[in-house]
């Protein structure tokens, strides 16, 4: 074949806009996102992201596992398979489900590219453009990007010290009829440690939560990817043990083996599960067999259990440590969140210190953190608040970080 | 907690239809991902699927990487990671894509979760419900399946020995035109070793399609998994050659290395892959990262181009095993494509035979093809024709499925 195609030639710049369809202009990138390549520079004490400590990551295990899944069962573990995801890992977390009271079977399981895949099934199942999610102010960012892809609209409910404020969603509920014609298409809720929040709902609020559902006849997302993450007072059932016909319940590996897995789960009844199977096959035919090989064989061996409790040592550490840090170093009218578990606190400054703006300051101190703005779905709050993180930096960082932003604030409020 | 739920307890069934989004009833389970499962029965001879020989997956050197990676790199390969892809991977295919003379760098590269996700990913940012897309009748069923689920439409143009018969294109556009006021949204073509046709389009052709869809401002969705599969002739080169500006051109490592990583890529443009990368945060944060480092580590290694040489030729050896047997075994009125490459023929079976009913036929004889009407979008066609799939099943295999389906086929013919 003769083509003499010169690659430094000029190429003409199409104008894509017109090609696209019109519910892409509600997508944005997303503030985390670009937030963590800034953060990606060495110097930077980064509170913004939601990483895991990498020092502890399972490397030995998955070593293991790597080398005796490619020499045991290689053939398959690098074919096409089920969209439903991997028999038996299905049939590992259909049984840890069932301690928490979850009558769970493995047709009530799908393996997903990590939680965010979850969330955006969710969406492609239930939302149009114009329909609205029933969630709280503030609420995870990742769900907010992914079902603006598909023309959500939000109506929120404050959150209490016991996260979302369950008195306030049947009044919502009549507010999102009246305004749209059509009842919300669910309640988003995340019961654990809530990102980014740091809340958790007590068990009796949860309850409420499943019979006002029940009442309003509304599916409830319970997003729990920190739930085994607690490092104080006792675990509290998931929301799908009380309403399992009308709960759609996300779990990850992310955070308890490693997000660079990408690897999560949904259990929710089988009449549903069609449907996710449905749309799942046209995302992606299936969840990545390697991986799935990989994490059952971790948790088949005992494995996840033991890294788990070490996992909750180092983290209680970390968020001890921030907790006190705050203390000393922060100014009066400074308040934060004592999360009992997760990966994330979330702090107030007092009122002339827009966090937004204040960002510019940190980074020239070279600190991260999110911005209260960007979890605030129709942007109606936040603007003195701030996310957290203090699962990835080591103690001593951590203290160094919150230092830091502590003198920025005391010199922004003029102290 | 004390807390006595039975796990056995009656759960109420809840109707989850009023609640979805319309859009999902177009949303159905693939035909080929259904008899996926039939086909696991072990006894069966399966030219349904598009599986590649699990025998010849690089096992020794997907081992050797894992082992590298977890060691030398462990903790960022199992972390988050960018959107856009690990950047060294991102380097490879850049390069890779030089040879044919597209213009292409990193900055143009996105990782995806097989080539499904990409098709998945153009969906979303491309297709409204109604909308319409221009392909070929038939076509590749997992396109129409992704498509499927925004509510898309399609306008199919013939194939020939040549693949789409670009001469069409412009009359099929003045009918989409006609019929909903608006463009197509895309073509979308499969130029080498079409699945499910097995037609490869000459270089002229594409360039005539190139003029064509400049002429008429349209993207063009370049599809092109087994592109490095090519048993006989030169290499072509692909599309995106010609109008880098405004083809969406789509690869994977599915064939030419595993499956089960779900690893594929996109080439565009940089205006247009902002908006990918946008449209990808929200449906899953990013490809896994440590699948990442295990292609990066074995193209890097050069690995890959013996390995593809080794494919080509079994694969070859496989082709030209079916093509002898459908020559010795079928009945008279039987004719078939003769692929350049890829892993697909297209066979078609004198009038009386519906491939949909003779499939029963042919599962009591334990061999299992994909009908051909699932391949037409409007289910206007096929219906005397069937995929066969060549490269998973070793030789002998291959020789007695087609003589079991040959019998089959005189007996349904009365001779």
């Amino acid at each position: 074949m003769e083509l003499n195609l010169d690659l430094n030639r000029d190429i003409p710049v199409l104008d894509w806009t017109p090609h696209l369809a019109p519910r892409t202009e509600g997508m944005k990138s997303s503030a985390i996102r670009e937030l963590l390549k800034l953060t990606q520079q060495p110097d930077i004490i980064s509170f913004a992201g939601g990483l895991p400590a990498p020092e502890f990551f399972p490397l030995r295990e998955v070593e293991e596992a790597c080398r005796y899944i490619i020499r045991k069962d290689g053939a398959k573990a690098l074919q096409y398979s089920a969209t439903e995801g991997y028999g038996p890992l299905k049939e590992y977390l259909a049984t840890t489900m069932h301690k928490y009271g979850v009558p769970a079977v493995p047709d009530n399981v799908l393996l997903t590219n990590g939680s965010q895949q979850a969330l955006d099934l969710i969406g492609k199942l239930f939302i149009d453009s114009g329909d609205y999610v029933l969630t709280g102010r503030p609420t995870y960012l990742g769900a907010i990007q992914a079902w603006n892809a598909y023309g959500a609209r939000y109506h929120t409910v404050n959150l209490d010290d016991d996260g979302m404020v369950v008195d306030e969603m049947e009044h919502a509920y009549e507010k999102v009829l009246a305004d749209s014609g059509k009842p919300p298409k669910f309640i988003y809720v995340l019961p654990n440690f809530h990102t980014p929040a740091g809340t958790t709902m007590p068990l009796e609020r949860r309850e409420q939560l499943a019979e006002i559902a029940t009442k309003l006849n509304l599916p409830v997302v319970e997003d729990d990817p920190y739930g085994q993450l607690r490092y104080e007072g006792e675990d509290i059932p998931p929301i799908c043990t009380f309403i399992p016909e009308r709960t759609i319940y996300l779990g990850t590996f992310s955070k308890i083996m490693a997000p660079g897995l990408r690897l999560g789960w949904i259990v929710c009844p089988e009449v549903l599960m069609k449907r996710f199977v449905q749309a799942k096959q046209g995302c992606d035919l299936h969840t990545g067999t390697f991986v799935q090989y990989i994490a059952n064989d971790i948790c088949q061996r005992g494995l996840i259990k033991p890294h788990v409790r070490r996992l909750r040592q180092v983290y209680k550490e970390r968020r001890d440590t921030m907790l006190d840090a705050l203390a000393e170093f922060w100014p009066e009218g400074c308040s934060w969140t004592h999360p009992q578990g997760g990966l994330f606190l979330w702090a107030r400054v007092p009122e002339p210190v827009d966090t937004t703006e204040f960002l510019k300051i940190a980074l020239a101190e070279k600190v991260a953190y999110v911005p209260g703005v960007n979890f605030y779905p129709n942007q109606d709050g936040g603007y003195n608040a701030m996310r957290l993180n203090f699962s990835y930096s080591p103690p001593d960082i951590i203290v160094e970080g919150i230092r830091r932003l502590g003198i920025a604030l005391k010199k922004a409020l003029g102290y």
